[in-house]
């Protein structure tokens, strides 16, 4: 059975984790580079079984301007302040079909669901490919990807790609005066917080088990995957772990956190051995400010979270903010 | 890895099964017996943070009269031909929350949403309890509770209650003139085919990698629960090894499946090692009559079946018939 | 591998273990309402194989006055000061058959072995039905039977029977002039204790590797069922859990031992991940008194416990004490 | 899940198992090796708490004179013509505790217990050395000791060990007059089966799931333990494959059933992945002869096999033939 | 355990397989693309500890002329007509360190070691980098990298860099006047087989446990990676499979082996899960032709092949030819 | 997943040890009788494929004289100061083929490899019986073998033919004016630092992952084989457990280490469950004095340890002693 720390160290549990010093530069040039391509997203509308919801097609360019793609899904009856809640997805899976997202749509708001490029492979499809990946010899899966330089890792291109979502749905009208709210689970939790470390109009984070969090304490305490691919990677070649860690830090969403100034809602299985808590706890102890901050732990619960009952603290959660843009 | 046997094998798989003699009155009787208890079924409108959709919690008289619970879910727009969805849930699984089923409301439909009673206890919760059960020794689960005596089994209640709950349905306003349709995976499929088995005013069934189909099959091909029941049942009492069997005959989803003449579309994981394959297709192939009847099988898939692909699928079996009630 | 704390800070080891302020009201109550229902005690001779033992099929109105089942062995040849020995069953099993039970008649003994209500389809079989359950959502198994209320939980009926076992033993001539000693491994340990606690005319407590001793810490540290049953349900009703753990206070072991003063025996498997060894010890540390106590450790010995080494120990334990009763 | 052939196609299974052409010879020689040496069984009588029970710590010379221990356990209250059982025990266990082994000598039999040679590491203890093995590399385990050569296996030891504890039985004064019957489960069935076969005084073999029948099938369909032993050992040597099984078949319980003309009882678990139920019945196939012969399947059973139910069946099949020796 | 056909059906095993009818020509023209880029192979000899071994670090034009790695090996003391060896790798390793391919140079054959580009992260390292892929979703893994098009697949690039590394390694001088062998195991059993096919000057194929062979049938019977990224990508990608199933059929070695008319030594464990026994006699038994062919089956032996003792049957294989070039 | 101490805890891990007081007594005494037995080691020259080394087949008179097996190559090019290398192998391996040994002849080190007697029938084939085990009832495997008596136990046959090895190869002509190294991995680690304790020329050691060593602290940790052997003995006979952590302690390479006064290299790998990075550490900490001594640590490695990295660190630890016997 899969323990970590108690509650009542976990929400005392602040590990030292380093930072590059040239974390701001790293990502200000990066997303400056991506920015450069700027063709507008491009927002088709399609026809779905769906009654009170319109659903858009979108592609939009991402790091290297890629066309990346997405699900916008629009009900018919809004209400005027209901925040745009931008949805990243898990690992190695993708924006699948409009079908699977009917839940922020059906209370209401405007969402976008942003596809994973070159993922999609494990568990619900996608159909966004990552033409720029060097090749590299990696470890199976996304982790270890270009791990030598953080110019050319995997996550750059991801976390590029989520920032740049964010100004794609901000280019709808439909985002008119609405607050935008970052979510996801695990590293889509992960994307909501890179997102709102990069991007000065993410007005709430609501990460759910998110993942890429400390990963330095994760390996001690877990293989399972895709941590895993860390150490996999770090058996084949022992003499790269400080490069591999290095690399790491400027996606370590424990690092991202100490910029969000922002409203926060995580949610945390205390049995979760793909995202462990103790690695929840580090990045969410290091969100700072005055503004609402809150955890919900799951205690028998590993790393499907909190489902339905987390929707409806996020709902709580958003309702007591005043989020008019 | 879990192997059946191979799709042009299961498409001609008609195995022999002893339906007992008394089969049909059996099932009268038991109906007739749950219709004496008659308080009507109670619509009580639910606050959701739905917009579009109206939610009412139901309470109707199920087997012996005990209370039942379900969801209602209406959607604001409906078109008026489109059936009314009476949907049941996997083992020991309940009701949840209604923000959990919105993809038949979402597409226009009228849905109701059964609570399976005393179950709840291993994945969504429930509300419904089953006063009734005699408390004999069995296995852990509810397969082989009251297994001694069909008329005393777990399953009696159980599927009175899914022909009652159609009862309840059409007790509602926005049944009217509307024909029903029976969904479910897994047990829920059981359910789905049981309600259109027993019930005349079920006009199609759509049920998912079907539960309780052939289970002197079942046991002899996988150990995994709940099938698995019945194996550490009979190995605590191998001599009552006949009279298990003999009860679950009455349940036993291919005996009923030879009662139904309505459009059925089934669906099934080639490597589902829960609802093996060949369990699913004894009953399929049983379906009888005119009536289009359909199966799509998943070949990489196990017990999750075919996901939003297969709703898909139901959308279109239904678009083409003629369903006015 | 599983590993709880060493040796020599389970010794130790004695947590804060909520006790409820109702406790003995509680108890007392239930035991009173129990007493009413008196039919006396059926002993009914049976024809076995055995050589030199008399066996009766016992019939014994437990809590509710149900009528809950036993085994009866007496030896033609018992010395006149040999206790009476009332034996409990591990969880899911039952009474099984007689020729399963030569240990303590084979040495001499009057013994009991106590059925165990709606249990015995796990492993040995059981011929007593649990009539009263009102078959709330639970998870599979009897830990979350009735959980929401400690008067209609599961174990409030079984440690009621146990009480009530003791009763009908001594209804019977041949417990004339003994001392009553009560023991059983697992669940059977846990009501060995709470005959113990329940009843003042248990002289002796021999509980191996005990069942239902403080769960809080068991759940921390171990999924294996039955505890794993505790974490399933609380994982479907995370609102529930204190609640859950309220109910359980009234049948922790770990609170009965506190009003157990009486010799003691246990025993405990440094390696049992089924009822870890830190949880067996908090109850032993408790355990009061003058009257000699002694626990048996195995390092190397899982939920196994001792095997007749153990029960070697006890006739030792015994042999030592001053029984006439 | 295992599974192996249905049962209709096992009563049916009588496979082509090479018999060596020297068999015979083989054991007669060995048989007559052993022979040589005799000192007298000792009787030596010890205490324990058993009440009606004598039991006595025998050693008798096995193979090559060494000296084998066993348990007599003389009930003391024995009806005339109730047979000596003699008992043998599992793989890599012991003859353990006398206080394990109540239930012949409780149901009014001599019982004597063999210990093993060189096991009881493995669960139940032992107290018998096997100081003959040559020390050649084999796979951990005793099935590949002494592999290369059938005279200098460990199995050659072990069966004549098993007649000679015959001999050592029938020359007790409580023998006299009665028949030799003999059992055991897994290991224990073989040895019963190979007294049979080579010790004219058994009148009866009871063998509860039969080990070392059919080798060549077992490997086929199951890598477990023991069979396992020797797909270790055949993929270190895959040149000495033949050898083998070659060595094997002088222990093949299916060639020694050709010899056996006495009434037999056979369990078998048709789910046993140790000891797979087509090996159990290409052994019992091949009793022959009018005397009667049966075998209780237990459709859902393992390798535990039938329990006390089967010790029933025994007492059951026991009393039906006429037994005076 | 794992169990495919037994031996002797395996020996007859030819089951039919699609072949695309442009086989020919889709290599032809693929070969003939890559060979466009003709940097000469650089051969940069390193130091090692290595006494009368002299090691080069090759780099060679792989498809689309990308730099390949791998090591030449020449012993001091080569037999004038000792073939050279072509050897490939494993599924997700690399050529690793030159120390760990003692082997061939130690029995005196020039020996060459192709790296696998963008694997190695696996288990052993490798130097090479895959800048060509596509990106598209993808299980984890290599095996559906590009699987919408045979000329964007994965393997297109690998095994045209098979074929390229013979090219490579007759511009060297020690090849001259000397016969080409190819080897390798599993991923590097299917190289070898395809540079047989591709190559002319190929000799001589040495496949152990050849993926890659039949994948149609792999997916029935095992789940085991690499084969189970097929199954994986097909369970998310229901419509694709079959086109994932032609694009495999360019790459599947059963096609390629109708074209091998060349002496051919196989190996093949017979419960290997890995590359299932009937997928490798599928190629086996489609090698046509006079010349000598060979397979040695391991009855005991996964996926681990037949170690040292298939290397001395590759000794032995070769030295019966007459392999001047 | 498994965790031992984090990195720097294991660098001062000085747990107390227990060490016999006759401990050198002991060994002086059963080197002085191995020693007895003294027909010349034999070299017999073979013919391999081997171009460049020279190899023999060795026997040599082990504990009490019994014939010992080894492989001795020597490269026809070696450097007049390379180190002989004596090396050992893991548990229940053999010497195999003397083509799996080329790594240090093939780097110019004449090269032995002792076979281990009675292993051989886990993994690579050996050649040498162990003639004079006393067969007392004992797990599968050798660690408890004899373990009544350190005299008898397995391992001081294995120890004093690890020292005689020594002598052995001292006495070949290559030898001389070589220092001696000795290596190997696992049980091959323990052997050679036993060597190194045991023998006065052993100038080296370089043990990877010993085995044996700190075994109180292994089974607590651990229940992994070899070490689990230890747990499943004492389970059986938990009266023992004290007589066989005595015996041990006599092989404990912990012990061994604190008589070592000579160069080492140790690895360990951080995640090695077989022999935990702690128990390795608890002997590594103890080698004494001022002669270089160096740990290797691979943090995201089990006990496969270095593989070739470590062969390179082991070359270069040796290239910078001064090695002149």
């Amino acid at each position: 059975m899969f323990v970590d720390l108690p509650l009542d160290e976990l929400r005392e549990y602040r590990p030292a984790i380093a930072r590059p010093d040239d974390f701001a530069e790293f990502w200000t040039s990066e997303l400056a580079a991506a920015r450069q391509f700027d063709p507008p997203a491009e927002f088709r509308p399609i026809d779905t079984p769906l009654a009170g919801i319109d659903v858009f097609d979108v592609t939009f360019p991402g790091y290297g301007g890629h066309p990346i793609r997405g699900w916008l899904l629009l009900p018919r009856q809004m209400a005027a302040d209901a925040p745009v809640v931008v949805e990243f997805v898990g690992y190695n899976g993708g924006r699948g079909d409009p079908l699977e997202w009917l839940l922020w749509a059906g209370t209401g708001h405007p969402h976008f669901v942003m596809d994973n490029r070159g993922q999609g492979g494990g568990w619900r499809g996608a159909d966004t490919a990552d033409p720029a990946d060097p090749g590299e010899p990696s470890s199976n899966g996304f982790l270890t990807k270009g791990i030598a330089d953080p110019h050319r890792h995997y996550y750059v291109r991801l976390y590029v790609d989520a920032a740049r979502a964010v100004d794609a749905v901000l280019a709808h009208g439909a985002s008119a005066g609405r607050a935008v709210v970052t979510t996801g689970a695990s590293q889509g939790g992960a994307l909501a917080l890179a997102a709102a470390s990069l991007h000065d109009r993410v007005a709430v984070v609501l990460p759910d088990v998110p993942f890429l969090s400390h990963p330095v304490r994760a390996v001690q305490i877990t293989d399972a995957k895709p941590y895993g691919e860390l150490a996999e990677y770090c058996a084949v070649y022992p003499d790269r772990i400080e490069r591999v860690f290095h690399t790491l830090s400027y996606f370590d969403v424990a690092n991202h956190a100490t910029r969000i100034r922002k409203p926060a809602l995580f949610s945390v299985g205390l049995i979760d051995e793909i995202t462990p808590p103790s690695t929840v706890f580090a990045a969410y102890n290091r969100i700072s400010g005055e503004r609402p901050k809150e955890i919900i732990p799951y205690p028998f619960t590993g790393h499907q979270g909190g489902g339905i009952r987390q929707h409806r603290e996020k709902l709580r959660f958003l309702a007591r903010l005043d989020l008019t843009a």
